[in-house]
């Protein structure tokens, strides 16, 4: 939920910076694993004013990984993907990569070098070696916890499915980034139900459509209330917007409270 | 990760049955709420055989949820979508699955009667009577916490965001579905690398082409290690292919642990 005053149209306030998440896993849509990188991504995108607009899974299937890239990259300013660059026979990324992008998938030298770094004499097989194919002008990656470094090939960002190899690397790639305008938050919360405030939302959000104001319903220690996120490029508007609508709260019984950020 | 040997196939013994999931959201993507119904999905439609393949997360704008919705629906046996039909002026998946399936939104009097019964005298304003706009030839979804209803239209079955709703919701939907045929897997953890042992695991992977195998590594209790998960539909081949396996890891020196499942 959290849109804009017309459904039809992209997001009122939205940066000019976009990014969409590729999760590329199996293990995934099975259900073995639950992702945990997906809010880690939105919430560091978030921060540096990069709008994250679309998020696909797709299983290891070369056809299924080539399309989601080809699709995903043209569309949207950044594209980062994660999964599928350990050294066993599912591990089919950088070549999907290299496909999508029409280049060769080579063996990385410097990447075979922290390879060498990192595995005691013997122990880096041919197997292992197969994490230091990048496709061709690919840059590499830095992973600080386990070396095998992921990669950068246009806008695509290629990350490790492990969530703290992918953490690192992504930390390792936000000042690479450039992101977009700094949003301003307020969070509104009250405990009136959704339905009692929709319509005088709604007629805030028309009032004020430089915002997004999305509405959150909770159920916290034994309460039914409501979280409502009002998020904008000027600081002013956001803050008179939470004006407005904590007196429309206490219009309607209720007691509301305003934090800043979107975590109230 | 884990895939049939050729990755450019599909599933080697997916069944026929599939199915996406489509999560509707902006606090998704800006990481203010982190999603748990994806892991919820993939799991009871993994336990009744149906195979999910693609997810999608699309934030509240109509044409992105529309293209999605068609996208999905054409491709797989079910959709399932989760979020976006409370009573704010940001839930708009009614009406923008009305729009894919080319239908009228209707009032659906089932759901006011619903509705009616579930708020207090003088509580059903027309922010919550929304709730029930269906699109027309839908079929409700029963809702047995806060009684607005899901619906199903087509093969497209439209959840609530909220978890414990979209759970309950799905719980009455599973009787509706025709499942695939049952898989059955075993699960082999050792303490060796992945790199060890992937060249092995690649070649047993083309001794049984009708199986999946995939390869997750793991920390734990200060160790590294590896689940190998084998998974298919002729139980003899998998108990066969995951002895095949301990053998393998014995010879390389590590100690195979066996458990039946995928959560070893």
């Amino acid at each position: 939920m959290s849109k804009s005053s017309d459904p039809q149209t992209s997001h009122a306030q939205s940066s000019e910076v976009t990014a969409a998440v590729l999760i590329i896993g199996d293990e995934i849509l099975s259900g073995r694993t639950k992702d945990k990188n997906i809010g880690t991504i939105a919430d560091m995108l978030t921060e540096i004013g990069v709008d994250l607009r679309e998020v696909r899974i797709v299983p290891d299937v070369k056809a299924e990984i080539v399309a989601a890239v080809n699709a995903l990259r043209a569309r949207y300013t950044y594209l980062f993907t994660s999964g599928g660059i350990g050294p066993t026979h599912d591990d089919i990324t950088a070549a999907c990569i290299a496909k999508a992008f029409g280049v060769a998938l080579e063996r990385n030298p410097e990447a075979v070098a922290r390879l060498e770094r990192h595995y005691a004499a013997g122990q880096l097989n041919e197997a292992r070696l197969r994490m230091a194919n990048v496709p061709a002008g690919g840059i590499l990656i830095d992973n600080p916890i386990s070396q095998a470094p992921g990669f950068q090939i246009g806008n695509v960002f290629v990350m490790a499915g492990v969530p703290n190899i992918m953490r690192a690397m992504l930390d390792g790639i936000l000042p690479r980034l450039a992101g977009g305008p700094a949003l301003h938050a307020r969070t509104v919360a009250c405990e009136l139900g959704e339905g009692v405030i929709a319509s005088d939302l709604s007629a805030l959000q028309d009032r004020h459509p430089n915002l997004e104001i999305g509405s959150y319903p909770y159920f916290r220690n034994g309460f039914f209330g409501v979280s409502l996120v009002l998020r904008g490029t000027d600081e002013a508007e956001v803050t008179a917007a939470a004006d407005e609508l904590a007196a429309i709260i206490r219009r309607l019984g209720g007691t509301p409270t305003i934090t800043v950020g979107t975590k109230g």
